[in-house]
């Protein structure tokens, strides 16, 4: 086991592939065979979520059926309620995320559920399923409100803590800045996952904020891929090559081995026939002669 | 005239085009012409260097002469070598900067010097002209070396300094970290500038580490446009854009109306007929429909 200060979930698989036209189950599958050889210790591979209005994440139990049930990887399905959660458990996944928005109008347009019923529906899965992340979207800011209440977003993380699910603050359209981050963590506690999009190029400098403020748990994509399929102006993920560059310059052990994860930037750089958001895997594939 | 807490000047007409298709004079003038408006204190305009080893640039008597006579801002111009500078100064250009190497390699490569020969050469423009920002590539490493003697950089500082030149840290091939910045400053100290490329998406988390550090001039190109004509995996400087975003978000003012830049990014997208590498540019014309 690689030594680790930081934790880094991967959710190429799932967030990353969200908004992609549906790649091959084959593909999917090798796409996480390969990550999960870099040393990830966690990875969310699949949503259980409505085949008609996520069709890239259509066959859900056939990716959990086929894991390779020799990594040293935590597999994670991102369910959208309990219906979901079952149909997850049953296909062998333990360890589930739920999201909840901290948006009051990301939550009734996009869940159609007040806060409190998505926070009611994230508890009953909590009471279900053995592992539970709850990721709290729109935490740092939504395209419809002018400013997300944090004493609020706070006290939901107490309230799921408290239930027994960890945490994970996403900012979603990917407006969060180093000082809003450093505000709400310092409301929260640095035990909390960070879930950063790159929309507006800050993804990384958040995350190294946050790094700063002690917090250990990231959501990262291969690529950068990624976003929302529900909020138009939603970038990418923060690219997983990138932080795991940036954590090896800081001398940060990630235990991601980042010459095999470019090697699987590459071959899903050629899956999707476009650059990658990844400066880095655009850079070192670049001059490896990958064009 | 705008309180600022942060200098940008401002590179992309010379930086940023450097390794374009050459741009008419006319459309070089109008980028020039749009970017002062926006209120940066300074911008670099032109380099009077080898027309034929770099055409972007050609014409750089004709650039300054067709300068906005009536902006606040103050043009700079690259120059090679004390013949550049003359060119310049007789052009009627009061402020030159001039590249040093810290790299042997890069140095020997590139302009055929050693960097002796080179300090030499920079010593001498500062004695002829007004104005001298010395610009020391590679100041973080290079494509050549597996790493840059940090005494020798914070040396070649130090002589600057004495001899009346400001100067500016370049990362000319993208390899810095918030680590390597902030070990850099500490022994330069925080009076310097900072010219970042984004070649491993760092570029922004560096001015944010350096910022922290006191750092408070900048070179910055619209759109992230840029990299050397001399270092294959150079990237695009930092995006004005983006840094600007982060500047406002963080409180801190840089003068510069980021509404009124977001049109000039607009104008240069269409100019250039491809995306630009800003993400807050990107996002934000996709958002106002401009595609």
């Amino acid at each position: 086991m690689a030594e680790r200060a930081v934790s880094i979930r991967e959710v190429g698989p799932r967030d990353g592939l969200q908004r992609e036209a549906p790649l091959e189950l084959a593909r999917r599958l090798a796409l996480i065979e390969g990550l999960a050889g870099c040393g990830f210790p966690d990875m969310e591979v699949a949503a259980f979520v409505s085949e008609r209005a996520v069709p890239s994440m259509a066959g859900a139990a056939a990716v959990v059926a086929g894991l390779p049930s020799d990594a040293d990887c935590t597999w994670w399905a991102l369910v959208p309620n309990l219906i979901g959660a079952e149909r997850a458990i049953a296909a062998g996944v333990n360890h589930l995320s739920v999201t909840v928005s901290a948006s009051v109008e990301y939550s009734l347009r996009n869940v159609k559920m007040t806060i409190e019923e998505s926070v009611a529906q994230a508890m009953a899965i909590i009471d279900a399923a053995p592992v539970v992340d709850v990721v709290i979207s729109c935490a740092f800011g939504s395209p419809y409100e002018s400013a997300i209440d944090r004493q609020a977003v706070a006290s939901l993380v107490g309230r799921f803590t408290e239930a027994g699910a960890s945490v994970t603050l996403a900012d979603t359209t990917g407006v969060a800045s180093p000082r809003t981050v450093a505000e709400l963590i310092s409301i929260t506690g640095s035990d909390v996952g960070l879930h950063l999009h790159d929309t507006r190029g800050t993804a990384l400098v958040n995350a190294y904020a946050a790094l700063d403020l002690g917090v250990a748990r990231f959501d990262t994509s291969v690529g950068g891929l990624g976003g929302s399929p529900f909020a138009d102006d939603a970038g990418g993920n923060l690219a997983t090559e990138d932080f795991v560059y940036l954590l090896g310059e800081m001398g940060t052990p990630s235990g991601v081995d980042l010459p095999r994860l470019l090697e699987v930037s590459g071959e899903l750089r050629e899956w999707l026939g476009r650059p990658l958001a990844s400066r880095v895997a655009e850079t070192e594939l670049r001059r490896h002669g990958s064009n």
